[in-house]
């Protein structure tokens, strides 16, 4: 199976200090999982502009897709679109398009599109607009570069917007056996069960609910029929285990 | 100001494949700040061996202290352990005190100490373990590298107990000024407070609530006198555009 690989760059301090819960990774991985595109990392940095300009460069080449959260604002603070200028060596320019949306946005409201505002119209040179419906100000595409804003409900419109434009893979296809039974009883007959079924990824999760140890057991493969007979003999030997207890 | 760095490795394929919302970070990353500690990084990767490897090895040499998260249970897929053992180039040993803890742990229970379960006591040489309160399997401590369970209430114990025993820097005080204005209004005179203090890092948050765009302005500071003196600043900035509404 080949599927199309992704990675996202997280830029905020607000997250490595704690401060702000992320919560984008796992609504760009959803829908990258649904689409059949394997995200195969997360990054999670500093507005540092150098940082920015390494990390980009190194991802972008790695991997399919890109996509990064976070900086494209008004304030000093917003450093993402210049770094990504940078980091791709081609200038910053104020695209007529972003300004046109900012200045329909404005024009009826008692806020002023002052100069700082403006500033978000400006676009590293080839670039695209990504449609923003909740606040007008752009994220934009370059070459295989997606660059969203980070309040999720902008991040979340974005994304949607662009998603079906992506070229997918196989979907990837899930079942998932939930049991209050702790992992470590399932163990060894989980592993073997996992090397009977070399096209299926077999995860065990643990969780613990009202003070208790119990397992997800979660079963991925992109095909349906292989999956659902993985999934019987994972059913059969919780089962079979819970029958002992 | 001098604080030592760190960095997260968030080892789990069931948070890149958005199944699960990651919970730990944010734990470190606050306990971290309150320290005095800056966290420099996250990573978010694959339960791959090699990828593990790579990870641990280039973020060892790069930061202070390095945490890792998930993959030291007893099932096929647990190889946090393993990798790390190959990370440092050391052999993994069953560590006698881990064993013991387990046998003490499952002396009362109906499930056994099976085969599978003592692997958790499996620890690369060189390794001092880290208390598990919940379920006794510890996580364990390699130069500067922390290893910990990936249940979120579990990494806590663990991390709640190692984090006295890390070397502390000056720690980052913080006020946080939020206010019903878009960031726009504010950008400029923002952008020139930040000059004006030049030891004061200040963030401006953008968020969504009841459908209208607000702002939380955060500063951080290791002087609690100058980041009073800035806070106050920002203070007159907001109250200022509050009353020109």
């Amino acid at each position: 199976m080949t599927q199309p690989s992704a990675a996202i760059i997280i830029i905020g301090n607000e997250i490595l200090s704690g401060r702000t819960q992320d919560k984008n990774i796992a609504y760009i991985a959803q829908g990258l999982t649904a689409k059949g595109i394997q995200l195969s990392e997360v990054r999670i940095i500093r507005d540092d502009k150098e940082t920015i300009i390494n990390v980009v460069n190194q991802l972008r080449q790695q991997y399919d897709y890109v996509f990064t959260s976070g900086g494209i604002g008004p304030t000093h603070d917003d450093i993402t679109s210049e770094s990504i200028a940078a980091a791709f060596n081609v200038a910053l320019l104020r695209h007529p398009e972003a300004v046109r949306r900012l200045e329909e946005h404005y024009r009826d409201r008692t806020e002023d599109l002052n100069e700082a505002r403006l500033r978000m119209a400006n676009i590293p040179d080839g670039g695209t607009l990504i449609d923003n419906p909740v606040s007008a100000a752009p994220g934009f595409k370059i070459e295989n570069l997606y660059v969203f804003a980070g309040v999720p409900v902008i991040l979340q419109a974005m994304f949607d917007n662009i998603l079906p434009t992506l070229n997918g893979g196989e979907p990837i296809l899930s079942r998932t056996i939930t049991a209050d039974i702790t992992e470590g009883n399932l163990a060894e007959p989980l592993g073997k069960l996992q090397e009977q079924w070399p096209n299926v990824e077999i995860g065990s999760y643990p969780f613990i609910r009202n003070g208790k140890l119990g397992v997800s057991i979660v079963l991925r493969s992109t095909s349906e029929d292989t999956l659902i007979a993985a999934a019987e003999d994972v059913s059969n030997l919780v089962q079979t285990y819970e029958n002992m207890l």
